[in-house]
């Protein structure tokens, strides 16, 4: 079986609430990935092992969403030269604030293509994924093509009060 | 000559202070840019004839910058199969919040992969680039991961008061 | 029949929820309207249509209202000289702090009249939209005035427990 | 003499550092306007004079600017029927961000059309301005139209390091 | 029957869910008052003959709570040599974060006494209007002290699970 | 000599700077005070001293000043039964929005008075302290409306290139 | 029996809801403790005695949590010399900024090591003072080596769909 | 010669800046430290084996400060047992608000004691590793109190024009 080319790691098992629709919108893309708990607190340790691992596994793209004081989707990116693509999971009393400030605001040097907090950002980190997979894939690029087509297709002319 | 596969896209002139580290990190890396002013508000045909030509051109990656209410990144996504990057340029009055809540804030469906406010963002922009377009070029590769260790190798043992 | 004035436009259906107080509120001042679903992420085209067609189309004044990274009032502005009022839809995370900012903070040369947060803002597009056409309808005019003398005369003297 | 159609009023002398911006847009569009000092809290008389008799006078817009605890707009905007249009002055300790909630999150029942915070929002009142009254002046919007087209034609392809 | 000493007004019906929390307070504290809807913006006149006749009425202390673009007490404060006492009432948006900015927020010249956001500053408008009336009054200084005394005792010595 | 009635305390010497305003509006006024400093957190027992004896040694308001974690104002009022009045100093890295929420926010049974942060809400500080002792001495009361009549009086009617 | 080393004190009971979580942290690593009400608002004198007694009493670390204006902790550090730790517990209309600004931006002189706010906070709080013991009490440490080992493995290798 | 019981640890050589007043603060109370660069992102490799080997090289308290996107105090702690204090270094464009929540907003299970953003945070982390260090050492127990006392006695009694 190919290696999937998508990991999707995440702070702990409370943010699969979220990261699971970035898994989702894999799925509809039919990209493959693998979905890892990686605590960059908790388990230091197998955060270096994931990163720095990351690329001889055969990951292209890392997908990493963490709250709070966020620091997985950095702490990835400072040891995979692969591209990072940070989800802020919503976090209960500043909203997402501090996780979103704690991803986007790396110094030069580390980026973290970041997105936006809670689910839109988990799905967005899934279709930025895929296009940069599609760079290399033009059988995935007409798949996001249709994709985007789709969901351009789907928006309705006028506001309905049953919506 | 072979077609710049990275387009640096600024929404005004005030904003190449900004957006030119994106430029030089990316001269330091060896990849080709080109760089154009491209304002959503001011000039919205030219955004609509970039974003919707910008794969036909032959550009792989696309990198944003605008400040306030800045719409560029995101009306460039959605014109675009291409990975977006954005940078929010520093704002004067709110210093770069409303640039970021306006790039990294998109809907699902059209996803922006944003860096941090100002300079740090422009430059990690430019890395981000690198690192996607090195899943398909090994020479890239070997460039970037010789960049990151001399970064590494530059950081001082010890904090120097001349520093 | 009278071409509507008003054009209500709106991110996606979701949005009609705040967006119907517009609506309402135009109705009671017996102002026509057309509300339509226009995306500027996920339906670039018809919003470049709509913009560039609108005045043309017969409307005087333009009500966009989105949310998160609110870019459509903006755009539209940019693409229509008729006067364009944006109107934050409240966000899920950021509760409208980044719609807000999204849609007032344009740049000097594109202007978007921008309302409250919200309801409040909805009903107020509406009722700025019928200030402005009443400078050229002596009857909305005095629709207008006995709408808000209605207004402050419904403002009880005292609270009510019962309130 | 022909009644200046925009009134230019705002909360103290030291905001018409930011307000000229929206004399000399008005200057430029050839529209002509008064601009007066009314300050809600010191001189809140002048206000209710101002603000009840301002459609009388033969005003048809209104621009107010104010700064902190902004209340000029919304009050403005309770003791006239005509469209009010506020500027967020930019403060000290806050940056305006006081100003622009102050302005903007008017209830239900009383608009003020809000603008940027500082420079931005002057002009663009002023061009928010004349887009209204350009509804029953072709001449004005011939010149509103020509103004936007020279601003798009002022838009240069490529940023300059000279910039 | 004697005047009452403190006014309590406020923006709208719904603002005596926070507000009536200034008035059982001063209830317990044997101080009248008078309670009344004066919306800054729907009822600009009742507002003007409220704040200039206030003095004149016999009322000693202002406490005004309003929400959102909170513009009453810093009006009533323009129109009246009283002490005003402001209470951001919580908005439902922005959590009364823009009530707080337009109230406390006011320019040299115009004070506001300003009390916490909610319930907390109503009862607190409520105490602290006791504390200039007790500087006259020295039977209500002794109920005040008595109600400081019993709020101090009232403190458990360990927290209760029960709690 | 006639005890002062207002003492004016402040956390630290670098804090005169912004309460020098409140003893110089004191001083138009005629009103005495005695400016003091008193550290919350480094002269705990001189706040306590003074905070406890403050009404004995005669005074009638205490106006307090402080920045960051700004503790003085709302511990003095939690030891004395007099009108405190607070004043958030400028703060560097937060600019006073830390000063203002440790001032503003307390709990319901111990108010304060919060004014602006910085310049405007020390010179408030003074006015309300003169609108709470202008209840009880008439002349004060004339002083304080003569002293407002001429504030409005400056207010020139148009604003000024050379100001 | 041996003294306790760490008091856990909080400004009223309703914060015990997020203390207790420090309380059983401590249980769970066998660290005695002792949990008081302290208002530093309603119940100053208490304060002061228990801050000024706590070295003499026996403690070693004291944690004080409290919301909005928050002044427990930092007035305890101002009168003790034993480290303090902060927990900013959620407060209602600002979700605990207030509550986390008044406990961290302490001056120097008078430190307050600060927790995050809420629960994660609470429990940290308790941990960081099992570090600080365990400093001196091998045992202790190697019991907190074995929680933190406990919570390392504790977390699963991937995401569950009934997480 | 004895171990350095403290670390300072910083991200870059431009937090030297703020950081020397903690190794400044730490030199007036006679504790010795060792002051390091250990860049979370750009040397991860270094933060490893600094946080891992931090006990066994003798250190007792770890100080890291970092701007921004600040892992670094947050990392150090999930590798070591040691406590942690943590320093937000003001960054540029966010003013240290970003620092801050991602230093202070740690998940449950590992904690950092987080100082005030800058100049003051850094003093404040030396004096809270003094309190921390004094409760095994008699003589530092002292020396900090003579400090504090030192602090409390250079206080001024009344502001000064002069200052």
């Amino acid at each position: 079986m190919a290696q999937a080319p998508v990991a999707i790691i995440m702070g702990s098992q409370s943010d699969w609430a979220t990261m699971r629709h970035a898994a989702e919108t894999l799925d509809a893309l039919g990209i493959a990935y693998d979905a890892r708990i990686v605590s960059a607190h908790r388990t230091p340790d197998r955060l270096v092992a994931f990163a720095k691992g990351a690329k001889a596994e055969g990951f292209q793209v890392i997908i990493a969403g963490a709250g709070g004081a966020a620091h997985l989707p950095g702490m990835a990116a400072s040891m995979t030269p692969l591209p990072v693509f940070g989800v802020p999971v919503e976090s209960k009393a500043l909203s997402g604030q501090d996780s979103l400030l704690s991803i986007v605001q790396m110094p030069a040097g580390i980026p973290v293509g970041t997105l936006a907090i809670g689910r839109a950002g988990a799905v967005n980190a899934a279709l930025l994924s895929a296009a940069v997979l599609a760079l290399q894939d033009p059988a995935l690029a007409e798949r996001l093509d249709a994709w985007r087509k789709r969901q351009s297709d789907s928006v309705a002319e006028r506001p309905s009060d049953e919506g």
